[in-house]
């Protein structure tokens, strides 16, 4: 839900006026700006009443579950995504941001949020703190991988295999992995993430971690 | 912070349009578009982040804090502002809704959030369902004061006053309390809202609850 409102309201003409989102019209095409911003505000809101009732419901401890909201809410604000997109919102048109620039706007624009759910959901499940801060850096390079392929895809695939406009980062001057490092320099970082992702699973049972093992590679290797 | 950003997103040009906040240029204004979506979504996040944090760090038992959470979740998305204000979209520039409607709208993009604070509150400090409820009824009639004597004012006081554009509702077409009641009509309303309100607290110690009585009359006779 946090992830939707980010979308939503990242497509509205004020930030990246985008008219296409998984392959259909974006919100405010559909429903108009008002609904677009209004749809992004409750979304944000259910996404915390859902983690309070739902964990509530489920029978986990409040303690953990408070945890989990914590880290949600971070994540969501000035402490994540928001702090990525204001980064990134003062990049723009700057394609001489550095590699540190775009890794913060990155990490916290989307790796943060990546890292919220995984620790959440291992907090909720009763993980401990080095168990929980494991989960966050297997989260944290899974996020910078997300990106890190984006970023190619947007310079190797059409919109149509997207489902949002491609070459729309290049058209915006936008600085991004494949510019700053060329392509084969963006590919050859995103099987450095991958192996930093599965590395941290180490640590865990293989055979339970083999999803999120999965999950990385998913990451890595997918052509939409 | 709900109330912030739910004012934030209102004044932007998708939505009221409206230059002026407190006395001061609105948020869009003086930081432009983005920066004002942004920080609405951010004052979001951070509501939750800070009922959780605040309430950890205070003691507060983890089942009590995650009660805040549902609570005020609900207020601020589908079940409350957002709720209020798609409503109130739809009624815009059609003062043929009825009072039905408009109890509906300011019941939902107003009272909700009020009621949500009061409970949270009390429900913290470990009130019973009961005594939450009957905070939950005072601050429904408080709510609803609030924006009957804000519609009031609408009409009798000036901008400067306000601190915000008056006149604003008529010009709007949109349906206000004296626009169905008459001003008189509205005045006498508010009287009625303000017994109903102070009613509840009747069951309440006398001396603890003066605070929240003197704050139903000032709610009441403001004249800004």
């Amino acid at each position: 839900m946090i992830h939707a409102a980010s979308l939503i309201h990242d497509d509205m003409p004020c930030m990246d006026d985008d008219a296409l989102r998984r392959g259909r019209p974006s919100n405010h095409v559909a429903f108009g700006e008002p609904t677009a911003l209004l749809a992004g505000d409750a979304l944000l809101a259910l996404a915390f009443e859902h983690v309070a009732r739902g964990c509530a419901a489920a029978g986990v401890p409040a303690d953990r579950a408070l945890r989990a909201v914590m880290e949600l809410g971070r994540a969501a604000g000035t402490g994540g995504v928001t702090a990525g997109q204001v980064a990134d919102m003062e990049g723009e048109g700057d394609p001489s941001v550095g590699l540190a620039a775009l890794e913060y706007i990155h990490a916290h624009k989307t790796a943060r949020l990546v890292e919220a759910a995984a620790v959440s959901g291992a907090v909720v499940r009763g993980a401990g703190d080095a168990e929980a801060e494991r989960v966050r850096r297997y989260a944290h390079f899974l996020g910078l991988l997300l990106q890190v392929v984006d970023d190619v895809l947007d310079v190797t695939a059409t919109s149509e295999q997207l489902g949002k406009t491609a070459g729309k980062d290049a058209a915006a001057g936008k600085a991004t992995y494949p510019w700053l490092l060329g392509l084969d320099g963006a590919r050859a970082y995103a099987g450095e993430l991958l192996a930093k992702a599965e590395a941290e699973l180490d640590g865990f049972d293989a055979a339970r971690a083999a999803p999120l093992r999965q999950l990385a590679r998913f990451m890595a290797h997918r052509q939409h």
